[in-house]
């Protein structure tokens, strides 16, 4: 399908090959990166939806399956003739279809897009397809990005299934096991003495002056574009009621601002009327939403919380995570590392699912809402986004050692 | 679907109620568990093929969905008018369906049936699932079992996801990530100050005395019977062209036991004529079932090996595993724990797919055949048991710890 890069802060207009080819990532007119801000000139791809409109209907689209998204390629800014003979590839990164699960909290039913059995085990798959896609599309070999863990692991993991090769910056005191699953999957692993910010430039730089394909969050505009997924998914899985709210872990504001791209494609093709309301969760320790959704002006402060993949002093999509709260008529919640932890407990007790804190932070929203009544004759959906087994140290938190029993001593104890 | 239950030694035959109601295990004419000695009086299920053969056609069951085995439940030894009331539930443990994939290593292509994708990440959910089936069903809301990790956490994880409580009896050197697991998702955790045996006796006790359900693996036919599903999720995705081989990690024996059942079934179904080749796959720290198939005399050893999964000194299931190998034409690979560290680095980098290294060693097998070149033209299939997550101690055996560079240093590397 034809489409066309338009950046979000100066509305300018730039034709595919210009972007891609050049290997520009931001607005060639606007676009900054500085230290400790928010991106500028973030480019968003739009496609031709009154030509889409002609071709598809809702219904075709119900047909699809869940996890497979590149089924429609309609929706994707992918050459379909390229795609077709990528099937053995696409296979190798599908997402598994039973991620659409229903659970119950306190008597009353809530939706879950759960994306803790995707290939790394966490929702980034979404974007690394795609992005790794758009590089065998582009003929190029190597992609790189910073990450402070998951976001480096799913692109190491999805390049080792496609034959590609990565290299990953991370920040130096990125956690021990994070740093093992990056390396396990044969990505070659820079760490950089500073911060994830230090991370992010030198990345830039070296992908840059070696043409390698870059994936830093946000960066890319097909970060974004990946993690719009999630929208169609919970459009096909709940067809045309949508939920009232979505909960949605938010660092760098990359998730927020895909699914509310997702919805508001879906409204523009006349198949959904109102967008839910997108909850943005964020952490205590890391509350640069909250903050700026208040003020209306960034001010920057280093993020420290149990969550560390929704910690970002500066986060990279503010602005147009921003209007995605504000545009859905959606709110901030702020949650405490304590009520983390207990929601990421709970979650493991109560459904049998082991989640990474930053991705229990949306049950915990999610339990405050229930308190306020605020979900009275509502319907939600909460984003798992990462398995728990990704920061086994976070469960050790409340899973305290136990003292060994003799036979006779348990005997004693349950006869 | 109407069933009786078999000895496996003595073949006496047994009434489904008499075993069930009466939580009954192991052949009451001649079962036994004895310290550091396979089980004898192993039951095994057995239906009425004939009538089955009447009802069903190889047809319809191709049209079943992988991940999904509750839909043919004419093979399941459940009550059908119940089970159809239990979907809610059947939904929140069901298997990703992407589980089936196909993989090249130098050059030829193998199939993988990948069960790290499994709601706790490990290939013993599939026994789990059907004992806490079947416990719903039998309206007991208890279940325990004695474990070194996988089995635990599954049967812990499971039972969350059904809203049935769980008491895991767990030698005391559990590895530390693995006892984190189990007590994640709930359940009480009993630690027994002795070795795995100690510990599987005295949850039999226990678990009889209060008439908790049991999942001893081997000992509740029922582990079995859930295991052989993998039997079926392969001929659903090969349909008639079953592989030639197929790689099993083998430690009790009871994943072997279950495949060799499935196939058999099929077989006895005449919807396949001949069986795949079981290669059990064995670590040389844990070879019971090598030393057995030479001799056919069992002599304990104790097992000790980086592939804890794969582990048992006296496999709770040899007798049947044994015969598993011996009907199919198979035979046991034993692998050292070198190779399957370097199968797991392999595996990694190559697919994309982290690895238990109880999982792993069946690459390493796989890779010896290949050598030997008895793989020429010759199809095989290797299971895919434990996610590496669930182990990340052994994931740091090689990727060392690497140092921080400046900037100028990453500069000076990389341009």
């Amino acid at each position: 399908m034809e489409y066309i890069y338009k950046c979000f802060d100066c509305t300018k207009i730039y034709g595919k090959d210009e972007i891609e080819k050049n290997l520009v990532y931001l607005c060639p007119a606007c676009g900054k990166v500085e230290k400790n801000q928010p991106l500028r000139g973030v480019l968003l791809i739009e496609y031709d939806y009154k030509a889409i409109k002609t071709k598809f209907s809702k219904v075709n689209f119900f047909n699809y399956q869940l996890g497979k998204f590149w089924q429609y390629d309609f929706l994707w800014p992918l050459d379909s003739t390229k795609l077709s003979s990528l099937q053995t590839e696409l296979e190798k990164i599908s997402l598994p279809s039973n991620c659409f699960q229903k659970l119950k909290y306190l008597g009353k039913e809530f939706f879950v897009l759960n994306d803790t059995s995707n290939p790394t085990l966490s929702f980034k798959d979404r974007a690394s397809s795609l992005v790794t896609i758009k590089a065998l599309e582009l003929g190029i070999n190597k992609i790189a990005a910073a990450s402070t863990g998951n976001a480096g692991s799913s692109l190491a993991g999805i390049c080792a299934r496609l034959g590609l090769s990565s290299t990953i910056f991370v920040p130096k005191n990125i956690p021990e096991a994070k740093r093992i699953q990056i390396q396990s999957y044969g990505a070659e692993l820079v760490l950089v003495d500073g911060d994830y910010d230090l991370a992010f430039d030198i990345c830039l730089e070296i992908s840059s002056r070696k043409k390698w394909y870059n994936r830093n969050t946000a960066y890319n505009p097909l970060t974004i574009e990946g993690k719009k997924s999630a929208a169609y998914d919970i459009f096909i899985a709940l067809k045309s009621k949508l939920p009232n709210y979505i909960f949605v872990p938010t660092g760098d504001g990359v998730i927020l601002s895909g699914l509310y791209k997702g919805f508001i494609e879906l409204q523009k093709l006349g198949w959904i009327e109102e967008l839910p309301k997108l909850i943005a969760v964020q952490a205590e320790g890391g509350n640069a939403f909250a903050r700026y959704m208040e003020t209306k002006r960034f001010e920057y402060a280093p993020a420290v919380s149990v969550a560390d993949s929704i910690c970002a002093g500066a986060p990279r999509a503010l602005y147009l995570g921003a209007k995605a709260i504000e545009k859905s008529s959606g709110e901030v919640i702020v949650v405490s590392d304590e009520e983390i932890l207990i929601a990421q407990k709970d979650s493991a007790k109560e459904f049998g699912i082991l989640l990474e804190p930053s991705s229990s932070a949306t049950f915990a929203a999610y339990k405050k809402f229930t308190k306020q009544e605020k979900l009275q004759n509502k319907t939600a959906l909460l984003l798992f986004t990462g398995n728990g087994l990704k920061d086994v140290s976070s469960l050790s938190k409340w899973n305290e050692k136990i003292i060994a029993l003799t036979p006779e001593q348990i005997k004693e104890k349950y006869l």
